[in-house]
C-alpha cells in the first residue's frame, strides 16, 4: 500500500523539458516536495534510480544527481545492499519561505549592522549569521520542551545549581567527550547564554581590572568588545597561515595574562593552529600563570580529516578554560553556550558566582539537555555537515566557474563559511569595504575582511557565509556578486 | 454523570478527628488533591457549602474557609449567583514536592549566595526569589510552544528586528498600557535578558564612562553591579519613608547623570514613591538633561487600591526610561525582560545597536507572545494576585500570633515579600545578620535588610518572601523563626 502510495506520488512528478530550470532542478524541487508534503510516506522505499529514470524519462545520472542531494540534504537515507529510504524520522515542513531563502536572527558570528527597517526580511547570501535552519528538526525540539514543562520535574523548580541544569551539564561533557575527545566532567561544565557572558565570567575568575589580554587579529568583534567591556584591555596580536602564534604576541606585549583563541578553525580565516603552535602557548600560560581561553565555535562541522582534539585536552596544566556554543550546532536563537572550567578553578569559580548574574535561560536547557541525550543532536550534526559540505563545493565550484579572475579562495575543512581573497586585479580597483558595497547594491550580503580586524587590515577579502542557501541560491549570488565586481 | 462523578469523590473524603492536623488543613489538602487527580472534573460544580458541611459533619465555616482558599490558590472559581466550580483550566498536576515548599533557580531579586552543593534542593521558607511554581499554568505554556515552533512561522527564520520579536512587542505594550496606564507602542520596546541587560543597553545609549548614577540605599545589589560593570559611578543614596528623594540625593552628588528608582514599590522596602517626589525627579532629569530609569519589578501584583500609573506615564519630557521583567509575573527561569525607551530616543538606541551584544533568546520571545495576546497571562497574574494577598495576610497573622514581641511589620499593597523591622528588645540582643544566621540553623531562610545597603546600613530587619509557599508553611515558618531568635 505505501508502495502503491509512492508509485502514485512518483507519477504526478511533471517535468517541464521546455522550462527555464534544468530537468534536474525540476526534479529536485518536486520530489522535495512529494517528500515534505508526505505525498511519499517517511520510511518508505524509493523505486531504484533505473526505474525512475526510465518513468520519468529522464537519464539515470540525473536521477542519482538528484537523490544524492536529497540525502545530503537529509530528506533521503541511502541504506547499504537495500536502497534509498525517505527519512523517517523527517525534520518539519519547510516553512514557506521565498526562494530557499534562509535565515536569520542575532549577531552572534555576525558582525553585519542590523538594518534600520523592523519588517522581519529573509537573509540574503552569504550573510554569515546563521545555520540552515529550515531543516532543523522543529518537531522533535517541540517533543523534547512537551515532554519537559507540561509536567516538569520537581527538580526543575528547584534551587539548580548555578553552574546549569544538571542534566545539560552532563549531555555536554558526554558530548565534548566523544566530539573533541575532552575527557571532562559535568561538574566543570558552566551553562552561559553564550560568548559574551563565558568572558565575563572567565574575567570574573582569573583576572583583575586593567589586565592585557592578547586576542586574534583578525578576529571576532564581539570578543574585543567582551573584553573591553569587562575592564580588561586587549591586545589584539596578527595571526599567520598557521593561526595565532604566542613569539608574534610577545612582542606585542610580555604582560598579557590570558589570551583568546580559535585554534581548532581561527574565525574568520579557517586555519587550524598545529601542535607546535598549541604547545608553545600552553608553555607560556604555565610559565607566566596566564589563561589560555579556546573558543571553540563550530568545529563539529568538520567536512575533512579528524578535527585536531580540543586544546584543552592536550593540556594537563590547567591553565585552558575552553568556551563552546550551541548557536552554530543548533540554533542561535537559544542562546545557550558553555565553558568547561580545569578542575583545578572550580572552586575559585563557586567564591565568585555570588558576583555574578547568570543570563542563561533555565526554560531551555532542560530541552536542549534532552534533544542531546536523545541522539537527535548527533543526528542534526551529521545531517548538516553533509548539507555544509555539499554547499561549500557548491560555491567554490561556481567561484571558479565565474568569479575565477576576482576572487581567490580555498576550500576549508570545516564550517559554514569561506574567506576569499580579492584577486590582486580587483584589489587593484577597490577594497573590500567597497567591494561589499557593490554587493550590496546587487543584493548580495558580504563581509569584508577588514571589518575583523581592530588596527589597519592586512588583507583584502570577503567573508561568504554558505551553510543558510541552498546550492542554486548560492550559485546565483556567486554570479551576481561576480557581475557587481566587474562592473 | 459529572454530578454523580463528584459525589462519590467526595464521598471518599475522609477527615480524622483526632488526627495531628485541623479538620480545615485535612480537607483542604484532600479536596485539592482530588480535583489535582481530576477525580472532580475540571468545570464541575460544587455542591453546597452547606450540603458539604452536612455531608462531612463539620461546621460551615471550614467549609467556607477551605472553598476560599481553594479560590484563591486558583482550583476554584466563585460564579456570582451560581455557585462555585472547579476551575476548567487547571494548572497541570502538582510536581511532586516535599510539603508544599516552592521553588526556585536563579539570583534575580535575590542576593542569597548559591550553595556549594549540587543537587537541586527546594526552598525554604521566606525565600524571595521566586513566585509560586507549581501553579504556573504549564499546560498552556506547552501548548504554545508547540503552536510556535512545530512549524516555525517564516517570519521567525529571518532577521528579525534587533528590538525583539514584534508580536510581543506589541504584547507587552498593550499589557503596558492596560495595566501599569503607560501610552506606549511597540515601536518602544526593546526585549532584553533581563535588567543586567537593560542596564548595559541604557548605558551605552545615554551614558558616557565614568558617569555619576544614582541608585537606591537600601536597594537592588544586582542593579549596582551592573552600573559598575558599565564603567559608570554608582552613588547610592538613601531613600526614606516616601522612598528615593532627589533633594537628598543632590546632597550626595549635584553631577549625577542618570538615578535607577523603584517608585511603584521600593526594593526591598515596598514603599511607594508619591506623586510629589516623581514630579520633583522628573523635573531634575529635566533640568540637567539626566534620565530617569525606572524599575517597575513587580507591581501588577497589587492586592489593595489602583497603583499609581508609571512615571513614564507622568513625564512627558522624554526623560524616563521604563524597565521591566517578567522574572517575578511570569518564571524569572524565562531570562525574558524589557526596556520601553522615549520615542525621541529610538533613533539613538538603533544607531548604538551594532555596538551591542544581545542576549535574549529568540526561542522563547514568540512563545511568551502568545501566552500574553491568548489571556493566558493575565489570568496567571489575577490568579496569584489573590493567592499572594492571602499568602501575605498569613504571615502578617503568623507573626502578630508568635512573633509580636520579635519583629514590627507592616502590610504592603503590592508584592511578594514583607520587610519585618527587628522590635527594640532584639535589635539590643542581636544584628539582622546574626537572626539570619539562627534562622538559618532552623531551617529557615530570611535576608538581613543591611545586605541591601552598599554602606553602612541604618535599619535592621529581615526580608520575607512569602509567594512561593503554602500559608501551612509560612506559619511553621514563622513559628521557627521565631524560636530561633527567643533562644
Amino acid at each position: 500500500m505505501t508502495k502503491a502510495r509512492t508509485g502514485a506520488a512518483l507519477l504526478s512528478l511533471s517535468l517541464d523539458r521546455d522550462g527555464a530550470d534544468t530537468l534536474q532542478a525540476q526534479l529536485l524541487t518536486q520530489l522535495r516536495r512529494l517528500i515534505l508534503d508526505r505525498m511519499i510516506a517517511p520510511g518508505s522505499k524509493l523505486p531504484s534510480s533505473r526505474t525512475l529514470a526510465e518513468e520519468l524519462s529522464v537519464s539515470r545520472v540525473t536521477v542519482s544527481a538528484v537523490i544524492d542531494q536529497l540525502i545530503s540534504e537529509g530528506y533521503l537515507e541511502g541504506r547499504a545492499r537495500s536502497g534509498v529510504y525517505v527519512e523517517a524520522e523527517l525534520p518539519d515542513q519547510l516553512p514557506e519561505m521565498q526562494s530557499g531563502a534562509a535565515p536569520h536572527v542575532d549577531q552572534v558570528r555576525s558582525d553585519i549592522k542590523p538594518e534600520k527597517a523592523l519588517p522581519s526580511a529573509p537573509l540574503q547570501p552569504f550573510d554569515t549569521s546563521s545555520p540552515e535552519l529550515t531543516l532543523f528538526p522543529y518537531r522533535q525540539w517541540a517533543r523534547h520542551h512537551d515532554q519537559t514543562w507540561r509536567r516538569p520535574d520537581a527538580a526543575l523548580l528547584s534551587r539548580i545549581d548555578p553552574f546549569g541544569w544538571p542534566p545539560l551539564r552532563e549531555a555536554i561533557a558526554d558530548h565534548l567527550r566523544e566530539w573533541r575527545g575532552l575527557p571532562c566532567t559535568a561538574e566543570q561544565v558552566f551553562i552561559t547564554s553564550g560568548v559574551v557572558e563565558a568572558i565575563g565570567l572567565i574575567a570574573a575568575v582569573t583576572l583583575n581590572e586593567g589586565d592585557e589580554v592578547l586576542t586574534e587579529e583578525p578576529g571576532y568583534a564581539v570578543l574585543n568588545r567582551a573584553v573591553h567591556h569587562n575592564r580588561l584591555v586587549s591586545v589584539p596580536s596578527p595571526v599567520d597561515q598557521q593561526g595565532f602564534d604566542i613569539k608574534t604576541a610577545l612582542q606585542m606585549t610580555p604582560r598579557a595574562k590570558a589570551a583568546i583563541v580559535t585554534p581548532s578553525r581561527h574565525y574568520p580565516l579557517g586555519v587550524t593552529m598545529p601542535l607546535s603552535r598549541r604547545l608553545e602557548l600552553i608553555e607560556w600560560a604555565v610559565a607566566r600563570n596566564a589563561y589560555v581561553i579556546e573558543d571553540d565555535f563550530d568545529s563539529e562541522y568538520r567536512f575533512q580529516g579528524k578535527p585536531l582534539p580540543a586544546m584543552m585536552s592536550v593540556s594537563n596544566q590547567d591553565r585552558v578554560i575552553y568556551v563552546g556554543s550551541f548557536s552554530k550546532v543548533i540554533f542561535s536563537a537559544l542562546r545557550l553556550g558553555f565553558v568547561v572550567f580545569p578542575k583545578s578553578m572550580l572552586p575559585k569559580v563557586r567564591s565568585a558566582l555570588p558576583q555574578i548574574d547568570q543570563q542563561a535561560s533555565l526554560m531551555l536547557q532542560p530541552v536542549l539537555a534532552r534533544f542531546m541525550q536523545s541522539g537527535d543532536f548527533a543526528i542534526h550534526i551529521r545531517r548538516m555537515r553533509r548539507l555544509y559540505a555539499k554547499r561549500q563545493a557548491a560555491v567554490l565550484m561556481a567561484i571558479k566557474l565565474h568569479a575565477a579572475d576576482l576572487l581567490i579562495v580555498d576550500p576549508v575543512p570545516a564550517g559554514m563559511h569561506l574567506v576569499a581573497m580579492l584577486a590582486p586585479d580587483l584589489q587593484s580597483r577597490m577594497s573590500d569595504t567597497e567591494a561589499v558595497e557593490r554587493a550590496k547594491s546587487a543584493g548580495v550580503t558580504v563581509q569584508p575582511l577588514s571589518s575583523f580586524f581592530v588596527g589597519p587590515p592586512v588583507s583584502q577579502g570577503l567573508v561568504i557565509g554558505f551553510a543558510g542557501f541552498s546550492e542554486e541560491h548560492l550559485e546565483k549570488g556567486v554570479r551576481a556578486l561576480a557581475a557587481a565586481l566587474r562592473v
